[in-house]
């Protein structure tokens, strides 16, 4: 639990040489040009502990921090040398591109790699182009996000809340269950919550949130979700929990948001959104805030704008955009709002992600009977890969408090946030 | 000390009728358009305190929060309608339009009136184009901000560390020299401070904060300025307190800054810097940083675009502009900087402006023998005038903490900033 963000995750051995499909078993030797586009790769990465072993090199075990990429077929080498962003991901899920040792060790090197070398990128973005009419061919090879059941997300995220959005480990010591009460505290005092006080929520996941703010600050609270599947969850939820009268759960878009409250929140949403929207969306929050209200944004952000990784994109959270703090000012600067306060805390997302990736090895046999392999590799390529993106820097948290412009009653200090007890 | 933001300031009712320039002595009395420009003024102030009176009207004693403000003579009358934000400031320094009751109420009204009234304000900025050529006319009236001295400031900031920056009032009971002193520890904290760690300060004012940093984290600072006045009083400074070893002041510009340091601090100067440098500035920021550097820009802002008032403009800060954090992105998004926290402190900085403005008017006489009497109104006007726009929000105070993008010794939480002693 309280392993340090850098050290070896520990890839169970035995996902290494997953089966790939027989019509990529290759049919040649590795020749000339093959050894060549390796050495292109690897005089990138320069010194790195990433050693890579085309498909019928012999084994090497790995020691120390060293990691094996096999790649297991031709075909997959040429799709990683065009564009390794969007291919990678396939290709390991799939089982053409295998690794042995840490994964989190590789995707860091990858980062390094992909940002590093600005010439090489340039070309790899032209490339991309050309790469793109065989995107459609791996479709078929995963299920969609969409597809997942709620007993999957059970598996791994903490068992108070199920939370599915950035914890906040208040003390490092904590579990993913006290960081993730601990970041809903963190958010409520942040708003200055308090009994009898109303709250809109902007897409509110299975309820957890909605439910702890009616039980924690005796806050009325409206909570506005388009997932039909969350939605029934989180009211099932809230008549086991006997606050069916506190909270309600709006199966609407936050478009459809009507009414005031002395509190809007949106955790883990905006990423959704759309930069297009966001103005649309300031609008909407400064029309549900009583003159009074305090809002906060809770997102991924960027430092600088880039588009998400591709793979993810495509596979995971189809439309998702990370915007950077400017990108943001979007929702206040012309909707009359007041940033009060920006937190990044985007090293608890990498602590609040490795807490996840071990909760879902230990259920990984789960997984693999809800699903196939794939998928499973697929998860844990994501979840890895999202670790070494807020390791890197590469991905941020940011929480933004906000009010109405000139609204006085707003907090004198931050010290509230820290001085109370949970 | 204590009085809350809103109660009356008392400027002192002697300075009331000053005597206008001989040339504005009206020599006709108010005439039907003269009463419908004030109608004008009236109606879009609507449920006001504010009552106007022309050169030869009764005069009216103001009760409770009733101002009366005066106009002196058909020019002026003129001048305000057509320019209200640019001529005002001038007028009432003149004695051409005088106030009765409180300033403040004043100031806080024509805010009111200057933003409520989009079609009155589109109007007054198509008239100001037409207004531009008699600018020139008052400009020899005040003496230039440029010529003022270390002593007049010495009157009215606080006397421990001459700070002319927003101060932090960690409790709202601290005077204005706990306050600067709880705004400069405030600052070390976000920044994790250490003995033996090396600072450059851009913009480094009289040199209290640098020899506070100097004194009470042990580090070791060079200080940039262009002032040459300020820099040898900071010299003089550091010699008296025995810190010539550990401070260095460099009379020079911010672009000249070479060397890495822990942390980069630059407080109350990007106002002065102009948003077309921003991208630079980011520029030597970022190579001023140690791979695990620190640095914080301390700054005015706004929720929204907006030109500075242009009295202000013109008279007390030419060339200032108070940026968004949209506008202030420019400094870290293009340089591979990552924002780490954003404060915004604006009714920090009406406090602090209280308590200049009541030290002023304690040494009002000494401030009068040093310059003029439109000096001394200048100098309430724009005090008080400040005090308005940051209860109003029409400026922001924001502190922004950063590092280099993927650095990770990087504070775990805010806790330490708000859990130590001073």
């Amino acid at each position: 639990m309280n392993r340090s963000r850098l050290e070896p995750l520990g890839v169970p051995e035995s996902d290494y040489g997953y089966a790939a499909d027989a019509e990529n078993t290759p049919r040649r030797d590795p020749n000339a040009m093959d050894r060549w586009l390796v050495r292109q790769i690897t005089s990138k990465l320069g010194e790195s502990p990433v050693r890579i072993a085309l498909w019928n090199d012999p084994d090497i075990t790995p020691r120390d921090r060293t990691v094996l990429m096999r790649i297991r077929d031709p075909g997959a080498l040429w799709q990683l040398v065009v564009n390794p962003e969007l291919h990678f991901g396939d290709l390991y899920s799939a089982g053409r591109i295998d690794v042995r040792g840490d994964l989190l060790v590789l995707l860091n090197e990858a980062y390094r790699y992909t940002t590093e070398n600005k010439a090489l990128a340039t070309w790899l973005a032209r490339s991309r182009r050309l790469a793109a009419p065989d995107l459609s061919e791996a479709r078929r090879n995963i299920h969609h996000h969409y597809d997942i059941s709620n007993d999957f997300y059970e598996l791994w995220l903490d068992r108070e809340a199920l939370q599915y959005t950035c914890a906040y480990y208040a003390e490092q010591s904590m579990t993913i269950e006290q960081a993730q009460q601990a970041k809903m505290h963190h958010v409520c005092r942040k708003l200055q919550l308090k009994p009898g006080e109303t709250v809109v929520e902007a897409g509110g996941g299975w309820g957890g949130f909605a439910l702890f703010m009616a039980k924690n600050y005796g806050a009325r609270v409206r909570s506005f979700n388009i997932s039909k599947e969350q939605i029934e969850h989180a009211r099932a939820w809230a008549v086991r929990e006997g606050l069916q009268d506190a909270v309600e759960f709006v199966e609407d878009d936050y478009r459809n948001m009507t009414g005031t409250y002395d509190a809007f929140v949106s955790i883990g949403m905006l990423e959704h959104v759309g930069a297009g929207n966001y103005r649309l969306l300031g609008q909407l929050m400064k029309r549900s805030l009583a003159p009074e209200g305090r809002g906060l944004v809770h997102s991924i952000g960027r430092d600088n704008p880039a588009p998400l990784n591709p793979w993810i994109d495509k596979r995971i959270f189809p439309g998702a955009y990370p915007p950077t703090l400017r990108e943001m000012m979007e929702l206040f600067e012309p909707n009359e709002l007041s940033v009060l306060d920006v937190e990044n805390i985007r090293l608890h997302y990498a602590k609040t992600l490795e807490a996840w990736l071990e909760r879902y090895e230990e259920n990984v046999e789960a997984v693999r009977s809800m699903f196939d392999e794939p998928f499973v590799r697929a998860w844990r390529l994501y979840l890895t890969g999202s670790i070494a993106a807020f390791v890197r820097g590469k991905l941020q948290l940011f929480q933004v408090l906000f009010a109405r412009s000139g609204m006085n009653r707003i907090p004198w200090t931050r010290a509230n946030v820290y001085t109370q007890g949970d």
